[in-house]
């Protein structure tokens, strides 16, 4: 069989009739050129807003269900359009929504995971030379309820096709020409990566770059799926996520990030006794806080602090757990702090180049801009600062690791 | 177990979440009455419209799959609503797609008819207590595709479902109060009828009372499922339609009917042997065009004039196939009469009693009105007239009848 390629175009791609025609024109060409090709789209445009909308309407706690029940309406929609619009290029096209192509999920409604995929029905229309076009986003559980996979859902979709047809290539068409050293709108000499690793992209992405959501890098690097993130608006060559390629660690990093939308919680005076950090982690793990950052600090006798980062979201819940919390355990208060900012900086390279944290936190210090807490792994380097110095850090980091000099220069007509 | 009631509420029933939450304390009612509730839903106002437009923006002549694909997703959403809207009353409800109730089809795309319903999963949840919401208008074929019902599909969901589960009663709640003996909006002194026979309600949806589908009429007849018409704006009872009820012969007639939709199409000397009336009526049926009224007059020596009616949307259609007629069979000429009306006066009595056709005619005579065709069965007599006169038939007739004595006098303020 010739190469089978998934491409995947969200929401802003078929926001309209107008787009959602060009879509089709994108696809036909790679279909001409002899190519298989399986589509996955998101729903159009704002509709996932308004069928939000339409539900807080009538019920402002909705069931999980029946929200899934919902909003995956949204993508059935889209697959139906894009299917007629290549009907009408004259290329034979099929859609199929998640329970038609067995997408097989967990019944956790609004954020369910895949489990399995049934490739039978997608290569039976691949044969008969047909685009196969799947609705993103969802799936369904062993009992036939449609569920939906929750932020990033249709990446996911997408990669997981990929994964379970040994695709060729999965592209993401999106609205930016691909991943950037910086957010072009904060560094002007940001540039576009030809190529990244998956590790490097699983940190940007977690730490801020909105290009492409995590779990569908996770189910990439796993799979070893090729991924391409570019335009749908433009012909540009994008950034192409692979395992390793060659010279990737001759880079000593390969991005700045910036988080914004973070709080900080510190606990003070916590005893210092075995297993109370894990006391209080799991009491936000039940209010189903993701914990992103955490520093300890020893400062005084028997007795600990402890910081920590949360999506600034889940405050409310937050307070909740700790609020539950101090039943069980004794501490003397807490504080939230919002006007915090998380900077970080990526790259495989720093595996090999020593001296990447000290060139980080003497750029910080240099420019007068205070750390407040440190967290690295092995290709990151994550930095808490005030919020409004953030701009200013990613644009004296982007200089001082020269990463104006790596990658592509695009021009600023066609970033977006 | 106790009474099975099934429920269907059309698209201006749920338009938005107010009335969808008034829909929702409809069914709450009863369901705090001990029934076991299964309710069949429309899509919201005008949602299948909106739809309609956003395909043609892509493909003005779209693939009737992928139209079905599309306009299933209307019900999808009210569905869910609803479903929201009785857990906002504390009411336990779960929502089901056509797919997920298991309503097989067969593949006839944009108008497919119900082959089997499977009730297990139905049965399953009302045995959980919970009220079950299925989309209307929506089945699945043996492939799995998503198929649609075409017009009046949620009455014809709502009446099967009630015969599979073999339900106490099928309540079709929509924006009148019932049936009435002629259209309010005409005969001023129009009554509601309390009880009508399956046949009777047969004659009158065909002969042009839009309150219900005649497809879902004939489901109830053949399964003996009692339904009730009645309005989802107030509290009155409605229409009861039954295979037969007490004194039923006693009214001469129920009911006096109007169409103004419909043209004459008249062909002029076509030979007269044996044979030639299937020609035509083959070539009509080919361009899949419903003939209503028939008449063939042999006028002069050897030839015939041929007249018939049609829906006004099949002109262009009929004329093609009269186009390629007239290669296999001589005629003359043929000309449209789009100035007609049908009006026609229904009723199991008039097997019973004489005389009727008698009435009619005399009446419209007398008023001056002219017959142009005659068409009668055993409980309706039809005929073709100038199309401007038309109200004031139905008005003479309905007075000729003594209709405004029979049924229930309604205020004006509700008949809507």
């Amino acid at each position: 069989m010739e190469r089978i390629i998934v491409q995947k175009f969200g929401g802003s791609s078929v926001a309209n009739g107008e787009r959602i025609l060009n879509v089709a024109k994108r696809i036909a060409s790679y279909y001409k050129q002899g190519n298989r090709i399986v589509v996955v789209v998101s729903a159009m445009g704002d509709t996932t807003d308004d069928l939000i909308k339409l539900a807080m309407e009538v019920n402002p706690n909705p069931s999980k269900r029946e929200m899934d029940m919902l909003l995956s309406t949204g993508e059935q929609i889209s697959i139906a359009l894009l299917a007629m619009a290549l009907h009408k290029l004259n290329i034979e096209a099929v859609s199929l929504t998640g329970l038609q192509v067995g997408i097989r999920t967990d019944s956790a409604f609004t954020k369910a995971r895949i489990l399995h995929i049934n490739t039978k029905n997608i290569l039976k229309h691949l044969k008969e030379n047909k685009v196969v076009i799947v609705a993103g986003f969802q799936g369904v559980d062993k009992d036939m309820n449609i569920t939906t996979l929750g932020r990033g859902g249709s990446d996911t979709t997408a990669v997981a096709i990929a994964a379970a047809l040994k695709a060729d290539l999965c592209e993401i068409y999106t609205d930016v020409v691909g991943v950037f050293t910086a957010d072009p709108r904060i560094v002007k000499d940001a540039r576009k990566l030809d190529i990244i690793t998956y590790d490097e992209m699983l940190e940007m992405a977690s730490l801020g770059a909105k290009v492409l959501h995590s779990r569908s890098v996770e189910i990439a690097k796993k799979f070893n799926v090729k991924l391409e993130v570019k335009s749908s608006f433009n012909n540009l060559p994008g950034t192409i996520i692979v395992e390793e390629y060659k010279g990737m660690e001759e880079l000593v990093i390969t991005g700045v990030t910036a988080k914004t939308d973070e709080a900080k919680i510190t606990i003070r005076g916590v005893p210092d006794v075995p297993g109370v950090a894990a006391k209080i982690f799991k009491a936000l793990a039940n209010e189903n806080i993701n914990v992103n950052m955490i520093v300890q600090s020893a400062s005084r006798k028997g007795i600990n602090d402890i910081s920590f980062t949360i999506n600034e979201t889940d405050i409310e819940d937050a307070k909740k757990a700790l609020k539950s919390l101090s039943s069980e355990l004794k501490f003397e208060d807490y504080d939230i702090d919002k006007n915090i900012g998380i900077v970080s900086v990526v790259g495989i390279g720093m595996r090999s180049h020593p001296g990447v944290a000290q060139k980080m936190f003497e750029t910080l210090g240099k420019n007068k801009i205070n750390i407040e807490m440190i967290s690295t792994s092995e290709i990151k380097i994550s930095c808490v600062i005030r919020r409004d110095k953030v701009n200013e850090a990613v644009q004296k980091l982007h200089k001082a690791f020269n990463l104006e000099k790596i990658g592509r220069k695009i021009s600023k007509a066609v970033v977006k």
